[in-house]
């Protein structure tokens, strides 16, 4: 019984997102070493950005704040004892790999495949948006590959994914990653995962 | 003599920017504790931004990031019990502040003068672009207000702000508050102040 009562925090994650890698492969050992479970929550910033005008990364906008981004990646990834490789192209398209995660039965396969996408992306060098390797990251899990991706590109999914986005921006997403707490605070980057946590760990305590 | 081997971190700010006011009230207490000082270096994020294509504040330019801003300066304020009110207008215009913290004779004098406008930009809620506001200000430090009026108002001034952006420029600030170490690595925005500071330590003992 005691586990219902663990506060949940979702995770709000985009696969072509720099800093929603170190956020991926270490917010379930941190949120469990303070009693908090993780809700992953895929979705598109392409349609956000898009709405403001912007049809690339602000990182290839702002050149300058690109290249410190690289870096202090770089140095977030080092300090993680993350492998690092940067995306070429940057961004990826990440429109396949997230109707996948999306339509992934279980909140255990979409979290493994999640961390295999991003790895496949940041530490591979691989290009997420080919199928094979898609296919090949099912396959590695154990999933019936030809099957997911039918469920995937199925008109159900593709609404699904709308829908998603639409209830990122209703949240007031605006980047990634994001972390909402159950009483609806939002952090953003992966520099406030402990923030967010803490958040979570206090605002459980008061209810 | 131990004096001369203390590292020196460079703190670009940039009196308009809402995370340079919790950096400017913390960072010598937190530097000093790990025996580092500071250099004060006020700069102008406006030409910056304006080169950008943008003729006020990303916050202001992207609702959604802004609302998330000011909940999370509120939340950061609370946490470090810094008073907080939230500018009216925002972004305030800084030119005068800045000119006149570049000309004050000392490090002391300038850092002194300039927690004072944070404070009085966003704890009480004051117009900092207004002259008798900073000319109480430089009263309430002892100063001559008048003398540093003419004197930061005075052409060799303006050009030295004027030098003070490109230098921020050809060092890649994009943004404030940036914190530069000595092997010049840059940290951008108050949540890297501890990650700046470390990095300043560890370059400092590999020297």
């Amino acid at each position: 019984m005691a586990n219902l009562t663990r506060p949940i925090i979702e995770f709000w994650y985009e696969f072509a997102s720099t800093y929603s890698y170190p956020a991926a492969m270490t917010i379930n050992e941190r949120a469990a070493s303070k009693g908090i479970d993780v809700r992953w929550r895929p979705f598109l910033l392409g349609p956000i950005f898009f709405e403001l005008g912007w049809t690339t990364s602000p990182f290839n906008l702002q050149p300058a704040k690109g290249k410190y981004m690289w870096r202090d990646l770089e140095r977030t990834c080092t300090k993680l004892g993350l492998a690092f490789r940067r995306p070429d192209p940057f961004p990826q398209s990440s429109l396949l790999a997230c109707r996948i995660a999306l339509v992934l039965d279980s909140e255990t396969q979409r979290q493994e495949f999640s961390r295999r996408v991003f790895n496949a992306e940041f530490s591979s060098g691989k290009q997420i948006d080919d199928p094979n390797i898609l296919t090949a990251l099912l396959q590695d899990m154990g999933c019936d590959a030809q099957e997911v991706l039918e469920k995937a590109l199925a008109p159900a999914n593709k609404e699904a994914l709308k829908q998603t986005v639409n209830e990122a921006q209703s949240l007031g997403i605006f980047g990634a990653p994001m972390f909402i707490t159950p009483d609806r605070e939002l952090f953003w980057g992966y520099d406030r995962l402990d923030d967010a946590l803490d958040w979570a760990c206090r605002s459980s305590d008061r209810t």
